[in-house]
């Protein structure tokens, strides 16, 4: 039994694959301190995550006092620091009861928000579902489509505060691995960008999405026989693959507002593809949406203790 | 000026990215010798060729005498030896003139074949076009197309003896990516495979193909929620992949024959495919068809110096 006096602030993580994000958060709410290391779930052992946390936040949590730590994304994936249970669509996105993680430190109390999934088609969304809450902390009530790009792009449909439907595309580890890993990374610069090449191999994959492997080639040996820059290459590599990302998705973007949540580049990107195919889109500027999913966790787990 | 006196032998060399092979020919057409090594050209500077081909074969060059090498492959690409030009389509496959490499041992007279260029849509073939003439050495006037599956699979449209047009898809890289690199990997099994669930995915792609980035991302869940075995998860990647790919080449093997060409389970599983999609195919069984185009060409270039 921990019989320790409660802190009243507490601490909001957003522990991803590749990095770990937080915020100790005072009693008014507000934001004491925000912190990030590069101990994501990826470089972890489940014995790991209580060490990262400590190295991060230790002196963020008082002796004697028991500071409630509320987790969100990958430290509870299977590989993580402890399983948290999958909540069913539909359902409030970080809806359903935190899984309690064990410490050795008597200081935090550690719990991991549920994940979402989908039966059919199968699916999990594994950290956006905070982001998701958080949007609609935002904006209650917003009805359509949230679309989240990143190494792997979630699709949400949403409507009464609920994630009614959702899927995830792998475009972002595409786009990683066929430019760094395949024969294109000999085409494709690191960085750099054209707009005309991403606009070119947006509408060619939009409009013959089933092409794409045969398309994702002609990279290569248009740098051969044709001199393409290897910015343009680039450039027409992320179109190739978000133009035939989009068109795989039609059913979430057409006809329904679509609102792009994420790192602002990509964003634009997506946003700029989807107004190409006459969706009604805009981009959520708002920059730090898991934070905003945490605390209205963290408020809803206050008011059911009461 | 060389004048030293020929050897009426000669050697044949397929040079891959990944591995260097060769046969040496006698004077009445004889194999009297065939090596391999993992000196592909993906591991050689333009200087690291010879001294390549001397290890594997320099006891097989006599002292004193001139004898012909002839190349096919990643030789003659840019990074390779040295750059051979490309015969742009239609054309007959290996060809055009072959480019001499210099060589600062007095004893080979190096020359490496062209490869074949396709302007609209870009395109190039780099090696295969060598085993496509050994098909049709071994089947001449052939018409219809040959499909060599591998990690770049090639389609190429054949017909009077030349190749008429070809394209490209990245299967083979894909999946070999995305099963090792990508977050499926956690997944996949390395060995194994499962009809059944080679069949549903190859079902599903070759029907709507152009959802193929989400069912990829599909294979993470389907093992997370449902425990699809790691195997099943193999086959079904597998499946999606040459699935898609058959949507996107349809005119190459609709009303049309197919032959397929290479490793005999990855041609069994593409033969199946197209069988399940009403084409008419069947697999070659020739163990060396690069060496039939080698012998086809050095042939050719015997006669025209007659």
């Amino acid at each position: 039994m921990r019989t320790a006096r409660t802190n009243e602030g507490w601490i909001a993580v957003d522990w991803g694959t590749s990095n770990l994000r937080l915020w100790a958060i005072g009693p008014q709410g507000q934001v004491l301190a925000e912190r990030s290391s590069s101990d994501g779930m990826g470089g972890l052992t489940p014995e790991g995550f209580e060490p990262a946390l400590l190295a991060l936040a230790g002196d963020l949590l008082p002796d004697g006092q028991l500071t409630e730590v509320l987790i969100c994304g990958m430290a509870g994936a299977r590989q993580g620091w402890v399983e948290a249970p999958y909540a069913p669509v539909p359902c409030p996105p970080a809806g359903g009861a935190p899984t309690p993680a064990p410490t050795r430190d008597p200081r935090p109390s550690v719990r991991i928000l549920p994940r979402l999934s989908q039966a059919d088609p199968a699916d999990v969304v594994r950290g956006e579902e905070t982001q998701i809450a958080g949007f609609l902390a935002t904006e209650p009530g917003f009805e359509g489509t949230l679309c989240l790009p990143g190494t792997h792009t979630k699709w949400a449909r949403v409507r009464d505060n609920q994630v009614v439907r959702f899927r995830t595309a792998m475009t972002g580890e595409l786009f990683a691995l066929l430019s760094t890993q395949s024969v294109l990374r000999h085409s494709v610069s690191t960085e750099g960008f054209s707009e005309t090449a991403f606009t070119e191999g947006f509408d060619q994959a939009a409009a013959h999405p089933r092409e794409l492997a045969l398309d994702l080639f002609s990279i290569r040996p248009a740098s051969l026989l044709a001199d393409t820059s290897p910015e343009a290459s680039r450039a027409r590599l992320s179109g190739l693959l978000i133009g035939a990302e989009l068109a795989s998705v039609r059913d979430y973007w057409q006809d329904t507002p679509v609102v792009v949540i994420g790192a602002a580049a990509l964003s634009q990107r997506y946003a700029a593809g989807l107004k190409r195919l006459g969706a009604q889109v805009r981009t959520s500027d708002h920059p730090a949406l898991a934070l905003e999913g945490l605390r209205a966790a963290q408020a809803r787990f206050a008011k059911e203790r009461t």
